[in-house]
């Protein structure tokens, strides 16, 4: 097997590839559509956590970002973004980099509950644009959208001088359960529904012009237009990854990335291919396919333009810290095992890619050059 | 509630503290069952992946270690460390560290198959210690222990100059899946008698002196002698983990390891709390307890002398990429939350230690002192 781009020697270990081609393809797409519809397009950059991907969103008009930490806020504001948001619910442990934050860029926060608007009502010492958090059903964190809770909250909100209430959001994280685009898009109506009569009640209550957000990539992948929203905030599409093919949110051409795994043993006795690439890489997201299999991973070839389709019935049947263990079908065992060695690399797809990311902390394009991300909290010391 | 240990008001996000005395009472006493049966003591330090940390070990007169990857190896190396085992099946793909490591220490590869010994024994330049991975059972890595591959191996190995056989090493997980000592006692016993067995049978061939080495922290455990075998290379035991108590390697007084996490919301209404703690921080590793809950970690309040032991009935029911949620029965959930308000720390004993470690890449140990680790591949720029 012929393998050819320049640096598939220079591979050593377990190793991120980037198609950017891929992942600018996905940004067009999505910015696109959210101008159709007009809203605004907020990508989440805890996907990519990357100040030199950040800029691809740049090109295409986008100047509103989202992220879900402090640290992560700072990190781009540091490369120069200036409206950004951080969705999780506001941790009143880390005021004081809030308030450094929001004395230099458009800041918003995320509040669902009185004891942190309390907090931040007397510890807050720049202004700052609060939404209100809203669980529409996938019971994470949130105000219930139904609740008293929700009322009471934006009164007490709008008491403090430095809050701007801004609107109402949500992560409907339920859409991840779905496994086809018309579950994806019943999902996104309830909670688009819901989203409403929370903001309509508001409206009783004196509240105008508030705005609401959602976020998740399977619901803002198959919808054409977003209606009754005005802002949208999805970010794993800027990769995908296995798991959106198998919700149904994308094709397997439209995955970006791809960990190349050096194979280190091949076992026909048990259809078996062992790879550098276990926990600490791929991290230990799972999922039960359609097919039924648990998987860790799709595989597929790494080739001259980048990798190939997801072979079928081959994949990552189970992870350890550092080992991969690939299963295959039998046919497709002795297919794969014509091409594959001891010493070539083998490609995941990978079931999770934000955690991935997060995880490998780097890319490499496949043109051969390395993209960084965001430092680890623990080794920039900023645990103190 | 009275929190007192000196820097809990300077803990802001998920941080991983470790008990000292505890970890270093779990080291001696590893270290002590060893010398009582006469075998070598050859942590794995893919745990704790920390230099200082090391150092404890060296206190009670460790010298050799076991590392995961050739990155960890050059990262010890450079602590001091002379006698190193990768305990890894060699990947060739990494020849150029691994032939200036072997010119530097005393280097220890894992072999396991014929297109490896091959490579290793064209391209190595400095002698290195070679052990067979053998297949006891587990199913990963390895080469079966009653098969005719053990013995081409061998021959093949002894044949290249630089390569002296060393021994058959195992790490058996499969005492992963026992819930009590009598199940880990079996297991390993039978892990044992299949290592002998190998070995005998290798003796026949002519090849005599040959060590066993094994590994897996639940036998390591609750054994109280290691009769047949010459080396044993636990990692998790310096941390120990919910896992590991589980299992019944440990109770939940040794786990030396807890992570910190801000509470940022609490609700009533479905007894959840809310942390600023999730799979960037835990891992996804989750396990099924023995009451039939799916848990990613126990739950434990942070006090003066450290942390609770676990609260019955609160467990972390689901993790995204930045939450933790915390589950707990009714009565639990009253009890906990007189105490807990938002804005305070929750501890969480993480299923999987190592993982945990690799995610925060840091130590605060009880007097408030930072520890670090070594490094991401993706940070050093290690992937070039």
């Amino acid at each position: 097997m012929a393998f050819s781009f320049g640096f598939y020697n220079d591979i050593h270990t377990p190793t991120l590839l980037l198609d950017v081609s891929c992942a600018q393809r996905n940004i067009a797409s999505m910015a696109e559509k959210a101008q159709k519809s007009g809203v605004r397009f907020r990508p989440h950059f805890k996907t990519h956590q990357s100040a030199a991907i950040g800029e691809w969103f740049r090109e295409v008009g986008v100047d509103a970002i989202t992220v879900s930490s402090v640290e992560m806020a700072r990190y781009f504001a540091a490369h120069d973004w200036k409206d950004i948001l951080i969705a999780f619910p506001a941790n009143v442990r880390e005021i004081d980099k809030i308030n450094k934050l929001a004395q230099r860029v458009h800041l918003h926060l995320l509040v669902e509950n009185a004891t942190t608007a309390a907090y931040l009502a007397e510890h807050l010492v720049a202004p700052v644009d609060v939404w209100i958090e809203v669980d529409t059903g996938y019971r994470r964190s949130g105000v219930q959208w139904d609740g008293a809770e929700l009322t009471t909250l934006a009164q007490q909100i709008d008491e403090c001088e430095r809050m701007k209430l801004r609107g109402l959001l949500t992560h409907d994280g339920g859409t991840y359960a779905a496994r086809s685009k018309e579950q994806i898009v019943d999902a996104y109506t309830l909670t688009a529904q819901r989203l409403a009569a929370a903001r309509r009640r508001l409206q009783s209550y004196g509240f105008e012009h508030l705005e609401v957000s959602v976020g998740d990539t399977p619901a803002c992948s198959v919808l054409e237009r977003f209606d009754a929203v005005d802002e949208i905030r999805p970010g794993n599409f800027v990769f995908y990854d296995w798991m959106q093919v198998e919700i149904g949110a994308c094709t397997p051409e439209e995955v970006a990335v791809v960990v190349a795994c050096p194979v280190v043993s091949i076992h026909p006795e048990r259809n078996d291919i062992i790879l550098y690439g276990g926990a600490v890489h791929l991290s230990k997201e799972s999922l039960v396919q359609r097919d039924g299999r648990l998987t860790f991973g799709a595989v597929a070839l790494i080739e001259r333009e980048g990798w190939s389709a997801p072979l079928p019935d081959v994949w990552v049947r189970s992870l350890s810290q550092e080992h991969g263990v690939v299963h295959a079908e039998k046919a497709a065992f002795a297919a794969l095992t014509e091409h594959i060695r001891v010493g070539d690399l083998l490609g995941v797809i990978p079931v999770h890619s934000c955690l991935t990311a997060d995880l490998l902390k780097a890319y490499r394009t496949l043109d051969g050059e390395r993209l960084t991300m965001a430092p680890s909290p623990g080794e920039t010391g900023s645990l103190k």
